[in-house]
């Protein structure tokens, strides 16, 4: 206990270490525990990951067993999956067995199902039997979130007796979900709630029923996992008791835990908002070819889409031959609706994960969107008059850079073309606006993600209908000059 | 506390009592502090809520003093500053001195300046002093998050003593931040950290510099919200210990307020990559125009950009008009490649935020891009080219559906305009994936948020490459034929 307690932020303490623990590895294998004892288990992982592939076992095994668990729990997926599908499943199941419960789900869940299955065989009785049970629930569950190592006692206890009873929990190495303490009734039905610190407050020789607090905030285990995270939001907690219909405790999920499932939704989100499947991996250590798999399709589908545009556009082939200037303006056009569109979309994702609207509010956002829409398009509209205005000027007086000509040259009809820009930009902003506010709403009515409301997707929606738009403009005002 | 623990999903306690309240406040006010003790503050502050707007003082005033202060930090931001201006600022005072203090501060910093520092002066010394140290870090650092009661002891003492020490400020109703303790040297530099469970199982009678870890995770008052979600995470901490240059804890971030900002964070970003600048409130309470102050800049940004599409179009009004075919697949060519682009983006922005790169990865990721990019690039070639080749068969061997002709005809040089498209989109695509991803390493590297890099602006981007792309394809295969 001679390092220091905090270092230069970015000076990590498992790179010092990882050329020593090498050394000793081969010196003096029994040094290792006593020189890591005092290292948080990330680290212990982190030192792990910087020793040679083959030292790794190596490492863990010189370490105590609950430490090796420990340090496991925190290893890279890729690299922890690796080492137990490389294990005979004895030493895998004297390892696994020491992670908290759930860890120990996770874990199974990642590597090869066969190899998975005689790990827990090879587990000792009341360990596979919490394994199998946890292992029966989504891992994007409550179920699957849980452990099922937590801290009840029977609400008829006096606060010392609970006290000595967590204290006792405590040194016999149980961990995790210790900060709160559940009380139950005589039929193990939860009954109330009261965190570590409350407990050491409360006064002595009271009963637990008199000191709890009786509005628990539960959920089931088929719960899904943004449903724990806002609970766990909601209510500032630090564990979330999951509870069967006969209100006993299954398991809690503890708030670090919650904290990873909110990471993995939000990346999820943005990438089904960038227009792909979602990754079950990070994006460095993916496959090439599942990376292919998760990408090709959406942009197959848009790919698609995007052909409806090609068959609008045929509609209007005569119309293209005699005003080449519509061809022009016609990805600014669309564009300006699939940004719209854009905007739209990802503000309702966002509303309807944080929960800030509901699948009713769907008409007080039309209400919202429209106004907003017409006006950002009209902002557009002043905004792209005025350059096709500019241009045209700039080239009938032949400014110049140098030799180079500014400005363009729209022809005798340059206000009406421009007149045609603007008006369209209104209605396909305003439509974009509505669309991409509209199809989260739908997405969730009719059983979807609404994160899959992409802004490609959005965007290629909006893109047939600003065809239609801007050509129904043109053929309405340029009718007898250009058309 | 008779009621009961658990109660269907959605049907919320509050709706439920809020009438009942309402009735007590006019007929026996006395009686509301009973009828909502059992009451989590979250769901006090729900009550409130559901209450007349008139009737909110009134039912805080019905409160105890620390009830209501709970209530007031668990309400909408939008109300809560509502009630706090409309109250005295000695009114004010009272309620949010018995705030924590990082509550405390945050409201502070809401509500009109002026005020709030008359609410500040109103404060007892203690109280008015934590909150003047607090309101001068930035919002959104680890010293504007983090809440100064926090529970240390000398690294002296012994563990009993250090476990009376808790209970002892556990029942001084001092909040927040008690499941762990931090043990400091004479000095008052943070040496070691506990949490409250490993103090209960620590053998009785010894030090507490024997039985804490030395190795503590800390963070500067200046880091940023993200850097102290990152240690949250990775630790698996319930609170982070914010130190000053000398070791010395100003304070603790605890996790529910990392939630918090895991939370803002994200949604900030989803709305970034929606193209338009951060909403600092809910989607559904922004005032309009404050939106539209949002939503616009971006748009008219990025119609600018589309502008830069119109002037290449421009340089090739003679193709256009050569080759009207061009026009129609020209929408489809740049989508597909901003959509390829927001893949990219979206993958790598996430994967920046999450640390799974870092800005030396560049490389690592613009090689893996290039050849991604190609491949999807290659199959939406394919599936291109016998798009346009199956419409050319169909309209000339003249299959209808009813009356209607199905398919199009491309002229006779159909198979080099299908190979045109294919050609561009393997370039558009594969250029749109390294633009898209390699963006957010350039916005990071000259200092913007790399959540900058919206789909929308990408698109934008890659359109104008995507019309030199096309045409410069065309010339090359049409040349002789169309062109």
């Amino acid at each position: 206990m001679t390092r220091k307690t905090t270092r230069p932020e970015e000076q990590s303490i498992a790179a010092l270490l990882a050329p020593d623990i090498l050394d000793l590895l081969e010196t003096e294998p029994s040094a290792v525990a006593a020189e890591t004892e005092e290292l948080h288990p990330a680290d212990l992982a982190d030192v792990a990951e910087r020793l040679p592939r083959s030292q790794i076992p190596v490492f863990l095994a010189a370490l105590p067993v609950a430490r090796a668990a420990a340090a496991l729990e925190y290893l890279a997926e890729e690299r922890r999956t690796e080492m137990l599908e490389a294990m005979s499943p004895e030493q895998a199941a004297l390892l696994v067995a020491q992670m908290t419960p759930d860890d120990r789900a996770d874990t199974l869940e990642e590597i090869d199902e066969e190899h998975a299955e005689d790990i827990v065989e090879a587990m000792p009785g009341p360990a596979r039997r919490e394994t199998e049970q946890l292992l029966a629930f989504e891992p994007d569950t409550a179920g699957g979130l849980m452990t099922t190592q937590f801290v009840s006692v029977t609400e008829t206890e006096t606060v010392e007796a609970a006290l000595s009873q967590v204290r006792e929990m405590a040194r016999a190495g149980r961990r995790e979900a210790m900060n709160t303490v559940y009380t139950l009734d005589a039929a193990g039905a939860l009954k109330g709630v009261l965190s570590l610190r409350e407990l050491l407050a409360a006064p002595e020789g009271a009963r637990m029923a008199d000191v709890a607090w009786t509005e628990v905030r539960t959920v089931a285990p088929t719960a899904d996992r943004e449903e724990v995270a806002r609970v766990t939001q909601e209510y500032d907690l630090v564990a979330v008791p999951v509870v069967d219909d006969r209100d006993r405790v299954l398991g809690v999920v503890t708030v670090d835990d919650v904290i990873d499932a909110i990471q993995q939704e939000q990346t999820e989100d943005v990438q089904k908002l960038g227009g792909m499947q979602a990754f079950d991996e990070p994006y460095i250590q993916m496959g090439f070819w599942s990376m292919i798999q998760k990408r090709a399709p959406w942009l197959i589908v848009l790919l698609l889409g995007g052909m409806f545009t090609t068959t609008a556009l045929g509609y209007y082939e005569d119309e293209l031959g005699k005003a080449m200037v519509l061809a022009m303006f016609l990805p600014l056009i669309i564009s300006a609706g699939g940004n719209s569109g854009s905007q739209g979309t990802s503000l309702i994702i966002r509303s309807l994960a944080l929960r800030e609207v509901g699948l009713g509010d769907w008409k007080r956002v039309a209400v919202r969107e429209l106004p907003a829409g017409l006006t950002l398009g009209g902002i557009l509209a002043v905004i792209g008059f005025f350059r096709i205005e500019l241009w045209q000027r700039m080239w009938d007086s032949k400014v110049r850079i140098g030799t180079l000509p500014i400005g363009f040259d729209y022809g005798e009809h340059h206000t009406l073309v421009a007149l045609t820009v603007a008006i369209s930009l209104i209605g396909v902003v305003a439509f974009g606006a509505l669309v991409g506010s509209m199809l989260p709403f739908f997405l969730r009515k009719v059983g979807f993600d609404p994160a899959n409301a992409s802004a490609p997707f959005v965007a290629t929606l909006v893109d047939v209908t600003g065809v239609v738009i801007f050509f129904s403009v043109a053929l309405v005002l340029l009718r007898g000059t250009l058309l």
